[in-house]
C-alpha cells in the first residue's frame, strides 16, 4: 500500500525486523483491519507484532500496518520537526506545522490517537471498541511531547498505556495494536480464549497449572485434578476473587458494584 | 556475555533488527545496569529499544540486554514448552519443568518479574526503584500464562504495564525497560528532562507549544510568550491540575490528600 498514488506522500515502510517485506507492503485488501502510524522510527515496525499470531495476521491480510516518518515532513534542508517549548523549559516539542501534515497523509480510517502518559488509560474494553471499527491512526510522541494544538485540530484522542513515561510512543502503539489485533477474528485460532482471561469478567484471571503432576515439591492443587467441573469452576472463582481484591482493590470495588463507577 | 561459561547454557541472543550484531553481545562492564530477558521470541529484542535514546545508551553499554529463548529449554525432541491447564479449559501453559531451568540460566542481578495483566501496575515510582538496584530478570508470557508453581517458587514479582490482555509479554517487556532504562544517568541527556514530566510530581504534564506563533488559525497562548516566569509557572500549574482533575480523577483524589492512599 505504500505506492497507492492518493496517499503516497510520506508513506514509508520499512523494517528492521527479519520478517518478510512484504508484511507491511501488500496492498489494501477489503475487509483488513487497518493500522496507521506515524512515527520518527518506522523502522521499528511491525517489530515484535512482526511476530507469533501478530505477525501471521498481518501476512494473512486479516490486518495491515503502514508507518509513516514523521521526518518526511520536517523543515528545511535539516529535515527539523521539533522547537524548543514556548515559556521555556527543558527538551522540544514536535511541531504542528510537521505533524499536521504528516497526519493527513498517514489518516486511514478510524479514530485518530495520540499515543501519551497523559492520555486516558487504554483497557480491554477500549480494545474490544477498536477492534469493532475499521481501524486506528497513532501518533507516536518523542521529546517533551507534540504541539497541543495539532491535537485539539484534529480532536485527536489521547490514550495512556500505563503511568509511566517512555522515551516515545512506538512501543505504547505496539502494546494496543498487539490488545486490539489479537481480538479480530482469526486471530487467536485456538491458541487462547478472550473469553476467560483477565479482565472480560472484571477479574484478574485464576492461577494456572499443567503437567507434571509435582515439580519442586509442589503439587497441582488437587481440585483441579478431581474432573469435577462444578468444583474446578467454583474454585477457580474464588482464586480469581481473592488475587483480585489483593492486589486490584480499584478492579474489585467496580466489580463489586459496577453502578459506583 | 553470551560465552560466559556460568551462563551459558540457553543465552541466545539474536536480534531482529538492523541494529549492529554487537548491541547485545558485548560481555559484561562493570556497573552497567543488567536487562535478561527469557521470551519464545528473543529476535524481538532488542527491537525498539535498540533505536534512539535507549539504543544509543545499548551501545555506549549504560545498559546491557541479554535474550534467553525458552524454547531451548524445551522438551522432547520437539522442544515442547507448554501443555494443557490442569483442570480444563482453553490454551496452553508454559511448564514450570521448562521456565524453571531457563530462569536459572538467564538470571541477573536485582528482581525477577513475571510480565502479566494479573500483575500489580507498574507505575513510575517502580522505573525509579528498578533503576536504582543492578537490574532486572523479566520473564515473556505466552498463550495462557505459566505455571503457577514457578512463580511461587521464584517468589516472582506479577507485574502488569495496564489493563489490557497482550498477545505476549514481550511488547510489555520492552515497555518496561523503555521506562527504566531512560532514567539512568546519561541516557536522555539534553533530550527532556524526567523532573517536569507526567507523574513526576503526581500530575499529568501540562499542554506544551512551540513555533509557529499561530497555525490553522491558533495562537500560542499569550502568556506563555510574555516572557514572564512567574506567571508561565501558574499557568502550567493550573493546566496540569484541570487535566488530571478531568482525565484521571483517581490521580488526582491521591495528589489533593496523599495520606488517603
Amino acid at each position: 500500500m505504500t505506492d497507492t498514488p492518493s496517499r503516497s506522500l510520506g508513506m514509508k515502510t520499512i523494517r528492521a525486523s527479519g520478517q518478510p517485506r512484504d508484511l507491511m507492503a501488500e496492498r489494501s485488501r477489503v475487509g483488513a483491519w487497518q493500522a496507521r502510524v506515524v512515527t520518527l522510527f518506522p523502522e521499528a515496525f511491525p517489530g515484535v507484532l512482526g511476530h507469533s499470531l501478530t505477525g501471521t495476521a498481518l501476512k494473512d491480510g486479516l490486518w495491515e500496518l503502514a508507518a509513516t516518518d514523521l521526518r518526511r515532513f520536517g523543515l528545511t534542508k535539516h529535515r527539523s520537526v521539533d522547537d524548543t517549548p514556548a515559556g521555556g523549559g527543558a527538551g522540544l516539542v514536535l511541531r504542528a506545522d510537521v505533524v499536521g501534515p504528516a497526519l493527513e497523509a498517514a489518516r486511514g480510517p478510524g479514530p485518530m490517537i495520540y499515543l501519551s502518559p497523559r492520555g486516558t488509560p487504554f483497557t480491554q474494553a477500549m480494545a474490544r471498541e477498536l477492534v469493532a471499527g475499521p481501524g486506528v491512526t497513532l501518533l507516536c510522541g518523542r521529546f517533551e511531547g507534540v504541539d497541543q494544538r495539532v491535537l485539539d485540530h484534529y480532536a485527536m484522542t489521547e490514550v495512556s498505556m500505563g503511568d509511566y513515561v517512555l522515551t516515545g510512543g512506538e512501543i505504547a502503539a505496539q502494546a494496543l495494536l498487539d490488545a486490539t489485533v489479537r481480538l479480530l477474528p482469526g486471530v487467536l485460532g485456538n491458541m487462547a480464549s478472550t473469553e476467560e482471561e483477565s479482565f472480560s469478567d472484571g477479574l484478574l484471571e485464576h492461577p494456572q497449572f499443567t503437567k507434571p503432576a509435582e515439580w519442586q515439591g509442589r503439587p497441582i492443587p488437587e481440585v483441579l485434578l478431581s474432573g469435577n467441573h462444578g468444583k474446578v469452576a467454583a474454585w477457580r472463582r474464588e482464586q480469581a476473587e481473592a488475587l483480585t481484591r489483593e492486589r486490584r482493590p480499584d478492579l474489585w470495588a467496580a466489580y463489586r458494584d459496577p453502578t459506583a463507577r
